[in-house]
């Protein structure tokens, strides 16, 4: 004979936890409860083999069945001291339910109150003395009963039941008494008969075996098919079906209803927390009807209730309640989510499992156990989502503070920022300067506004993705960002930004935005400031115990740089030079250089711009000091330097010695119709050679001056946009040559790599050839990304959004990595990479070094570091070290 | 003893043709044209082996190397009946020259006349008579030996002419007289005296030894090293000594020299064509000082030669060459180049090899060689360069014709074209209604300028590259081009055209392009018209018995799907459908359905289109009928459709029923940073889908429209800018729906494949999982190479000309496959493909699918089908044939 049918309660059961394949999940979890001593209400599940005969064998079961589960039932009543479906006496009722191994949430039937009759119901008034809640009980069980189990729609009993209150005038269900529900239960019945044409089924073994098959019947329904297949489920694995003794809250006073956490689920405190109802169902806790109470007194006075806890009123069973959270909570290891019922003075726990939390509550609670001894490091780190500790190092908004959202974008860059709006970037700066925080509001940013967002309180943009300008610099500054509002129209010229409602708002009007969740409200909302508590900086220490990959950040300006050493960066892996290049002070030698005709014209220009780079570079490796530097050589197309504005391009004439058409011509000149793909990077490098020399030997000038006062320096000059090894050659040659003519001029000697971004799908591709020169590669994934993909970021969102609707695409391929297109280039520049040079030095630099998948994707390549925003420093360093545990994260954040 | 001189002459060699690694090119050739018995001056080949032991020993010579070369010398006086630097009596020199595996022309070191000193010469003049010949012969030897062999700079003796010139009031060369060189003899030995503190030398050994060991020396000589380094020569294979008798043609009229061809290298006529002179020096005939003379009688008549020809005047020595020349033709099997030298009525042969030829030339040479039964039908094959068959099939610039060059381009589409200039594609159709021929000329043109780049001669452009959209639709018209002419501006305010040296063209000026050259030309020049002769059809025959890769066109119109059927073209390979859209009739509706607001709007103006779309597919298959069709459907982004003048958005405002202002908004939001990367391909079919939708109701109606003719028709609906596999399945499930729809709706049945391009890199990448689906793939090499190298083909030319002239690439790897990069993924996706579905057709249609040398690698990779522009299927063809034999071209047309 097979053994079907597992039983549990009374403190024993035939099953436990690892029995997830077998017993479902619920069925495993009941029977690990009932192991532990907990007080369950007895029941057994049927095992998922049962399911998978029912379906191989035309819907039939195994033919020793109906004797186990007889057996089982025998069990419950022996337990409960009472009879299935009793006409006299303890009546036991009981509910069916399904669990398979994953949880399917509302894709299989239940059924409760099972084993009420015509004759039953009025046993069950006799034991409770309550005739409204038995009718009311009886009308559910045959509403729910016959949906699933006889194929008579619910919404004909709802319909009934709508129909009963406009006949008596009453709205709530609340308002409908005892013979309400007994007038109903008749019409349900009639219903049923009507349907089917015969009685709705009185024995209560045949409702039990009625329920069964519903619960076995609904494994196969179209929505769990559905369900199953887009969580890549098999059907193959079947459900259990777990037969239980109900247990009941409303028989009156001596019975309670509730939910607790073993800790604060908010703010992860070590204190027992829950609400709980005397002579209530699960469902009124919740429901908002009644005010649930607090559970204990110390939690009273927090939360600041009058109303007597459990602890005062039911203090025996409040011990037993806290002696089984402790006893869960050891057991699980971790923070416990629970709902109890006391029937009569007995408590019965209906279920437990590992509680949602919000981000402050996981770092608390994970560092908490981990120094209570209850879980290891490792197990804390692994506690702790990355992304969500981003909310974690800035001000978000007060999640009590009221809200009139005005429009809604992506969560660009996180933080919450008010201000008022103005329209450009030198508006920002002359507020700023004026003492006012201003949230600076564009269509677009683009390099040239570069000062305005530095003073900006936040950034607001109606055009572009999460990768576009705004957002990336927004990121890099830890300056909250809501890019690619569509909905809301700026007018530069009326100095208004209309919302979708036709809302306008006028330069001056306070607004907020919030990062987080891409909205945009009205007037100054109030926020909550971050905290770096004890917590973070312990975690930290766990994380950077246990990660082999090395988190840099991408920076070029000195608070960028401190923000970064502060948040625990290794280095600085990408510094971009041209961001340099937009101070007022030196902007009209770029421009000159730009406008010049001949090398010596620009050699001219260059020459002034170098005292400023190279003091650039002092302040930066001065900060740096002993961590290694990776200076990217000018990347982007000449043309973003160049003024649109008449009044500037007369400026730029004048400096340079130029007609103003000369200037425009030169400008039409560099337009390009692709400027992502177009005369930028390298290229710039090796058709302007003067152009990386000046750079390199600001770079090298400063190494010299640096090393001089005593400092460690750890240069490392990238080249950027390589797709040829002839180009890598001729610059790295370069770059050799600078450095040895600063060596003799100074007299200092010094280290310093030369690399290159890996960012075309080309430079992927021939990787053995470039690493023979290449000391290392960056890969820059935004740009590798864009070119693999064939998008662009700052269009993308016309098409990506609709994708990601669609299920197209799974993420957007610029947030998290795209390991099976991109991930295949990467992957294949590693290997050639180290295939020619064993000891090269690998890295990314792209958008992706933040982002916690990506960084699992870094780690397992093998890659020797990521680099990323300041801000997402800590963020990198705890995915770096999850991924070194070889594990995901196990995601129970709220 | 080892064996390291090797013997050639009368009639006889100790080497042969097959050991050039021995014996270098030139003494191999020497040796085989000696052992043929022509009649080769003697000498001796000192081998490669030689030079390795001379740099691996510290630049000595093998022991037994004296006595070899020495026996050499003597088999020399043997067959002169001379002696080496005599006194009296008959004498002996001998020229010593350098000769490598591979040609490295002019980088290593000659000798000439060497065994004259102060005393042979007198007998020089003794055995010729002419005092004058020797003194400059003996200077020259003086002047050369020195330079190589003891390192005094032939710039001194130049020096000393250029004094002595001077001196006696004298300019050219050939007014000096006897004495004059005798002094110059006198003063070029004090000079290497005052250099050297010796002596030059007088004895001829030591001038012998000395002039061997300068050639071995120049095999290290810097020149040499970076012309090895360059062409990927090994330093190890070293360099082969000659050592010669002099013959000379300057002794008298008993001597001549001259030049020959086997047949006329211009026109490929089976004629003995050369010229001669008697009593001159090779370097006489071509110096254009003295007039050549025909070789034969023939040959005069033809080119109107009054002067007597060779056959006239000395008629047994011309029966001999004619003997040599049908000897050396049948030996070589292919046109020979030769030189000679009569001495003393002695014919000697100095040279002979293939000869360069023009394309014309080679066709007509390599078919009737092979009709001749010379070589076979895969030899004549190997024979025409297919590069060159471009210039057979369009008009050229008359050779003859006076020049006046305005300016310069890039050879964007063969052919040469006149016309008067307009600067826009309207005033081009108007003009051309008008009965007038037109240049178009513009900046750079767009798809909208597609009616008036149909109506013109030619097409010139002032920006873009080679595969700017000019070049691209020009080639595939047909059409000469010149592109990217950025010395020329355009101004089209004042509808002037500005060269370089500031001569203005006005309106209606006439001008000409030369798309072969990329030369700007004044006025009308005269042209040659290009004749399909038998010959190119009996080419394309032995082609087409030989390829394996099929070769279709990329044409959508009817003109040019008949040209390329008519080209030879197995069917299309690329029809794109935007190009239909263009047409005024249909255009509007294009541009209603962008603007509409709603799916419904877009549906209707959809709606309009259809009948349009079907009309021009039912007119495709028809030509077509029986070759298989690949559609692409709608490939750029929208905003290539829409106007940019105020008077068609009102046009387009009031068809569509909105306002201007909205069209103007809805371009404004269509607008792309970089279009390239943006929403376009699938990406619109995906987010539009009823666009796909009508163009596939539209192919599939034609299809049963023509099935139901009795004809055959084979469409490929083909989805372009393919990323992921969701985007392929999507929409193949939409072909699949509309197909069915209309199999069922018509009653037709009929066959269709669904296929992708492959024009990202994720693509290739990817290609396992989008071959599930997939039933071909063609290679859309363009925009392939633009993602992969991350290039724009509109932009690049700004630095892909500097690139190439910098040595950084190789080709433009938009006219040849950058198979190191992007034939990578081309390579991975072939595999992937295949190995998922076996039987996948593969193919390219990108520009590259006409490029010979990317042929050659689609046939290594394993494609079925290369797709090009109807006017290079030839081309293709051929290169396909070429590549099936496993050969590079043998390249020896002019």
């Amino acid at each position: 004979m097979s053994k079907w049918v597992y039983t549990f309660g009374d403190g024993k059961a035939e099953g436990s936890a690892k029995d997830k394949n077998l017993l479902g999940g619920k069925g495993a979890n009941l029977a690990e409860m009932s192991s532990l001593g907990i007080p369950v209400p007895p029941g057994f599940t049927i095992s998922t083999e049962v399911c998978t005969y029912y379906y191989e064998n035309g819907e039939t079961y195994p033919p020793d069945l109906k004797q186990q589960v007889e057996a089982g039932v025998a069990e419950i009543e022996r337990i409960m001291g009472g009879k299935f479906g009793a006409e006299q006496g303890p009546l036991v009722l009981v509910s069916v339910r399904s669990g398979a191994r994953a949880s399917m949430p509302g894709m299989m039937d239940t059924v409760l109150n099972l084993g009420l009759n015509d004759k039953s119901v009025l046993n069950l008034i006799a034991q409770t003395g309550d005739e409204r809640f038995a009718y009311d009980s009886y009308r559910r069980f045959i509403q729910m009963y016959s949906d699933v189990g006889l194929d008579v729609s619910k919404d004909k009993f709802e319909h009934l039941l709508e129909g009963l209150k406009d006949k008596i005038g009453k709205h709530l269900d609340v308002e409908l008494t005892a013979a309400d529900w007994k007038v109903l239960v008749e019409e349900y019945k009639q219903e049923v008969k009507k349907n089917l044409g015969r009685d709705f089924p009185q024995d209560p073994w045949e409702q039990l075996w009625g329920g069964i098959g519903a619960v076995f019947g609904s494994w196969m329904n179209k929505r769990a098919i559905t369900y199953r297949k887009l969580n890549n489920l098999p059907d193959h694995w079947g459900t259990a079906v777990n037969v239980q003794a109900m247990v009941f809250g409303n028989m009156g006073d001596d019975c309670a209803t509730g939910v607790c956490f073993s800790r604060n689920p908010s703010t992860g405190e070590n204190l027992f927390y829950g609400e709980y109802l005397v002579n209530a169902q699960g469902e009124d806790v919740v429901a908002g009807i009644r005010t649930p109470q607090c559970l204990s007194v110390a939690e009273k006075a927090i939360v600041g209730s009058t109303l007597p806890s459990m602890e005062e009123v039911l203090p025996s069973l409040y011990t037993e309640l806290v002696a089984i959270r402790d006893r869960l909570e050891k057991h699980y290891r971790d923070m416990q989510d629970m709902e109890f019922t006391i029937q009569r003075n007995k408590l019965w726990m209906l279920q437990t499992r590992n509680g949602k939390r919000t981000a402050a509550a996981a770092l608390r609670i994970a560092v908490e156990m981990c120094e209570e001894g209850l879980i290891d490091r490792a197990e804390a780190v692994r506690r702790v989502e990355p992304a969500q500790l981003d909310q974690l190092l800035h001000p978000m908004l007060d999640p009590k503070a009221k809200k009139e959202v005005l429009g809604k974008g992506l969560p660009a860059s996180p933080g919450a920022a008010s201000g008022q709006i103005v329209f450009s970037a030198d508006d920002a700066e002359a507020w700023a300067k004026g003492g006012k925080k201003v949230i600076l509001t564009r269509i677009e940013t683009s390099p040239e506004d570069i000062g305005g967002m530095h003073v900006a309180q936040g950034i607001l943009t109606t055009r572009g993705g999460m990768t576009s300008h705004a957002a990336v610099v927004a990121r890099g500054m830890g300056t909250p960002c809501v890019a690619g509002a569509g909905e809301l129209k700026v007018d530069y010229a009326a100095k208004t930004l209309t919302t979708k409602a036709g809302v306008v708002l006028k330069e001056g009007d306070v607004i907020t935005i919030d990062g987080a969740s891409g909205q945009i409200l009205k007037g100054e909302v109030p926020k909550i400031q971050p905290e770096m508590t004890g917590n973070f900086g312990k975690l930290m220490e766990y994380v950077d115990g246990i990660r082999t990959l090395k988190v840099r950040a991408n920076a070029e300006t000195p608070l960028d740089a401190s923000t970064a050493r502060q948040f625990g960066a290794e280095g600085i892996g990408l510094c971009r030079t041209e961001h340099m290049f937009f101070d007022p002070k030196r902007i009209i030698h770029v421009r000159q250089m730009i406008v010049a005709e001949t090398e010596a014209d620009r050699r001219a220009a260059l020459d002034n711009l170098l005292p400023y780079q190279r003091g650039d570079f002092v302040e930066l490796f001065t900060i740096m000091e002993g961590l290694p530097v990776t200076i990217r050589l000018l990347d982007p197309p000449l043309h973003e330097f160049l003024p649109h504005k008449e009044d500037e391009m007369a400026e730029v004439a004048k400096a340079a010695g130029v007609t103003v058409q000369k200037v425009k011509e030169r400008t039409a000149m560099l337009h390009e119709a692709n400027p992502m793909l177009g005369h930028r990077g390298c290229r710039l490098g090796v058709t302007y050679p003067e152009i990386y020399e000046m750079q390199c030997r600001a770079i090298f000038e400063a190494v010299a001056e640096v090393k001089m006062k005593g400092l460690t320096v750890l240069p490392e000059v990238m080249l950027p946009l390589i797709a040829t090894k002839a180009e890598f050659d001729r610059l790295a040659a370069m770059v050799h040559k600078v450095a040895a003519e600063v060596m003799a001029r100074t007299g200092a000697k010094f280290d310093y790599l030369v690399g290159t971004m890996i960012e075309l799908p080309r430079a992927a591709l021939i990787a053995d050839k470039i690493a023979e020169g290449a000391q290392f590669f960056s890969f820059g994934t935004n740009d590798l990304t864009q070119t693999t993909y064939g998008l662009s970021r700052d269009d993308a969102g016309n098409f990506l959004v609709p994708y990601q609707e669609l299920g197209v695409i799974p993420n957007d391929p610029f947030q998290t990595l795209d390991t099976e297109g991109v991930g295949q280039l990467v992957q294949i520049a590693v290997e050639r990479g180290r295939k020619t040079r064993p000891d090269i030095k690998l890295g990314i630099c792209g958008e992706h070094g933040g982002d916690p998948a990506s960084v699992h994707f870094c780690h397992n390549v093998g890659l020797n570091y990521v680099s990323c925003s300041p801000y997402r420093v800590p963020i990198a360093r705890l995915a770096a070290a999850q991924a070194a545990l070889g594990a995901g994260t196990i995601a129970h954040t709220a």
